[in-house]
């Protein structure tokens, strides 16, 4: 039965956003839903809807948007998580229904110690819970998929019991998860091939692989699993995910690409958009790819990219298995200049695979112009930096008026910041930071007034030359965080909030990163801060540093 | 005759340096040497001395200095790489002779598409001169490493003869590098077993595995390779290399440790300093690890870092495999404040494992003293990034003596710069840019006068809160680039510079930055910039944007 298709289960905005800091707008989220399906992944886990009623939306509308598309085409199947009870299986139902290919995946733990520590459930406990839930989700849903957590370290024998058991109560996929990153890629084969073999009723149902990268073997046991007949590999953009990630989905399908006679198996994936949903995927989570990654690193294709280029080689493939293009990396780098109209903007950007609004073309046109004005040539890349800091950008709370800095080695680094509030009101705050950009954030915060934790900052230069735009991300968390449901340690964890600006100001930029981290903050906060904000229009007082800040 | 001990042979300083701008300073590879001694590696591969008189230079005070401890202890093996020909081999042997146990590596490479497009050489050629160099070598040093170059794709038939002759010759190692990253890891088990089982000779001689991580299975394929029989591994600190990178030292080492059941073997790494060279490396390289990366990322142990982490799990092994401390993660993060004294520094450093001399320790307090003035704690990663920034810097050229910025969203980014020149003059230079990086830039520029293209600019924060110290590591590349010989492509390659600074304004870091990689420029150009620097005194020439400049 086993055919030679490799679904790819993308779980991105599920596994992947449970990284720290990870976590994204229902905008963003919908925004990854479009590109992964562009980009031909079988299955979008869209979220885990019983998290929290947000999680839930977000879910819901990826199910409407993306699992219906218009165009006739045949839409990906839209996924949600759901723990082993009535609960979180109705509310995974809630969200998920309204795509034309729904799916509920439900996960019960069968390894020693998650039984013992976490379930504090015996064997029998567990079998039981998976008939009951799994036969719950297939009375609402054909599509269920049951996922034995901790698998890798679980006993084979009772695996086996466990999956037939849920292969009875009418689950179509069964996922081997490798929860902790534990095993190593000959152990995770053999296991697969066991369950192959021993579990009553498995011929008719997909076996699926879900690796964690501890060791840095995530891929090698995806491919493992795979070789010994898993035919759903469940992966993310970036290998991102909770401590060392996830499968990394290009690294799994260049391996079938690259090595087509060893593996004979094929994915529905459009390989040409991988560096660009890598790219935005980056951007929206604030996670950033090392530069040596497999696939999407900045120099995975540096051969190409070498001023020297030509001669270097004397032959393409004496150093290289993979051509750049058929990842979607763009040889040709010098695209734009300062005497680009409209028309060869637009024309640009469908070659890239953007199909933008009249509104929002004309939007980018505008900040297109300013940066040609500063910046002799604009490339692919400035455009998508562009594209994220003017389009991407969540609802706005606080809008950036005018911001004005003065640092140095003479100490006491000193911003001025204007502000227009939610309904319209403007602030001015001027503040003293231990640094320009610690400074603008602790006048935004005087202005704003949720103290908040920063608690990661990065910037880095889009292109070549210092006259670049400069990208910043950064990641903050509430001082009195509004909590998320982990689904699986089953606690509470805070939230963090992931802001992005581009400018090639890196202070504007920070600044702006920072307010769209502070709005994303307030939006799941469900307020604008104190009331008094939008009553009174407060002035020049000058923040010391010192003061009781959320900072540090 | 296999034994259970993996001898770990690290290429960070060869193959690692060769990633596009990790070029690293005699100075900065002596440090890592030092740290990777300390780390407890048997094998150092400290360059290719045949590049430049440069390299050699930095290869033989290797040999001098990490080579010969003073202190009884059994020093590592200082290894140089030679390609197969007389002159590159003699150059090697110049260089780590001066070690108590030198090796000299030579290589050639043996599979069709290199020895027709790159070699032009036959079969029967590539033999002889394998016999020849190997032999030649021999005669110069006793331990002789052999590597038949792109293995990986070889004839196998055709790898045992060669290996076979190496032997005859003299090898006392022989290296199968994958060096495309293109097997699998069945299939390399497989090439490893198949040589130990047909090599002629080949039972009195180490075999090592070398790999690339281009399909993300690098670990997994020395994993395997030592599975079969290998006794050594190729790799890097971080994983660092040319496109995707090596095998990672942290991975390979971490998984024999993680599953010992599954291996028996033990290689001689002090686990517990694995984070610190990281983070060494990553500083003096300017190449970032991701937040997901296996061991060393900042997520790795994300779980042990959350704010809320009692009771977040019930069980420490539930969702962990690796104690963070193994790796030497502190887990304790606050350490010192304002009122540290000396002795405190001093001690925690000690514990740290860093043994400064009494005047680098005076330099370090008045930093951390100024630093403590502006944050309420100082944290072993701060105290790293101090010690990066103060002690471990290129020799000064031209230093910082005064910055003054200006900047916003009112546009005019301005910069006024004073720096001290080689002969203690000092220059003034105000320049506008787009923003205040770029006009910080072009006013050293006006100042140093030596064109360069910005290729990658970097900052992040160390800690939390951004009132935290602001890293900032950058690469240039000079118009007129000094090159440096590839040994695989034989190729002239233009040199890039990186560069570090630290500091809690983004701004004066990212000015150190720069002229910390400006400086490792002109030293490698042996130029201090045009004479007439020296003569003149120019002051206040403010520089438009628009002139013809080095960046962008």
């Amino acid at each position: 039965m086993r055919d030679n298709y490799v679904r790819i289960f993308d779980t991105t905005l599920r596994d992947g956003e449970q990284s720290p800091g990870a976590t994204m707008t229902s905008a963003e989220k919908l925004e990854v839903a479009r590109a992964l399906a562009r980009l031909g992944v079988d299955i979008i886990e869209a979220g885990f809807p019983a998290a929290s009623p947000d999680d839930l939306e977000a879910v819901r509308r990826i199910a409407v948007e993306v699992g219906n598309p218009d165009d006739g085409t045949r839409p990906p199947v839209i996924c949600g998580l759901a723990r082993a009870n009535r609960n979180d299986i109705d509310k995974a139902w809630a969200a998920v229904q309204h795509a034309a290919r729904p799916r509920i995946h439900t996960f019960l733990a069968t390894s020693e110690i998650h039984m013992q520590h976490k379930l504090k459930m015996t064997r029998l406990q567990v079998v039981e819970r998976v008939r009951e839930m799994v036969a719950h989700a297939r009375s609402l849903c054909a599509d269920v998929e049951f996922s034995p957590e901790d698998a890798g370290r679980s006993d084979p024998e009772f695996l086996y019991e466990v999956l037939g058991v849920a292969i009875q109560a009418g689950a179509t996929t069964l996922n081997i998860p490798d929860t902790v990153g534990y095993t190593l890629p000959d152990e995770f084969g053999t296991l697969i091939a066991g369950i192959l073999q021993n579990t009553p009723g498995i011929e008719a149902c997909i076996i699926s692989v879900h690796c964690h990268d501890d060791l840095g073997l995530a891929t090698a046991n995806a491919l493992a699993g795979i070789r010994a007949g898993a035919r759903q590999a469940e992966v993310t953009i970036n290998g991102i995910g909770e401590r060392a990630g996830n499968t990394a989905l290009e690294e799994v399908v260049m391996s079938l690409a690259t090595r087509p006679n060893q593996f004979e198996l094929t994915t529905g994936i459009d390989t040409t958009q991988i560096s660009r949903v890598s790219k935005l995927v980056s951007n929206y989570t604030g996670i950033v790819v090392q530069p040596n990654k497999a696939v999407v690193g900045a120099n995975a294709f540096a051969h190409e990219a070498g001023i020297h280029q030509d001669g270097m080689l004397k032959h393409n493939q004496t150093y290289e298995i993979m051509r750049p293009e058929t990842v979607g990396v763009s040889v040709s780098k010098l695209v734009l200049g300062k005497h680009s109209g409209r028309h060869a903007l637009k024309a640009r950007l469908v070659s890239m695979g953007y199909f933008l609004e009249e509104a929002e073309t004309d939007k980018l046109f505008e900040r297109f112009k300013a940066l040609a004005d500063k910046k002799k040539t604009i490339t692919d890349a400035d455009l998508e930096a562009l594209i994220s800091d003017e389009l991407y950008q969540p609802r706005e709370m606080f809008a950036l008026e005018g911001l004005q800095v003065a640092c140095g080695t003479m100490g006491m680094p000193t911003a001025s910041v204007r502000l227009r509030d939610p309904w319209g009101k403007q602030h001015v705050q001027a503040s003293i930071g231990t640094g320009p950009v610690d400074a603008t954030y602790k006048a935004i915060d005087a202005i704003v007034q949720v103290p908040n934790v920063l608690q990661e900052f990065v910037v880095h230069a889009v292109t070549e030359g210092i006259d670049a735009l400069g990208e910043v991300t950064v990641r903050i968390q509430a001082e009195q965080p509004s909590l998320v449901l982990d689904a699986q340690s089953e606690v509470d964890q805070p939230r963090t909030f992931g802001g992005y600006g581009a400018d090639t100001d890196i202070v504007v930029a920070s600044a702006k990163a920072y307010l769209s981290a502070v709005n994303k903050m307030l939006v799941a906060m469900g307020q604008y801060g104190p009331v008094e904000i939008a009553a009174t229009e407060t002035v020049g007082r000058v923040s010391l540093p010192g003061r009781s800040s959320g900072h540090g």
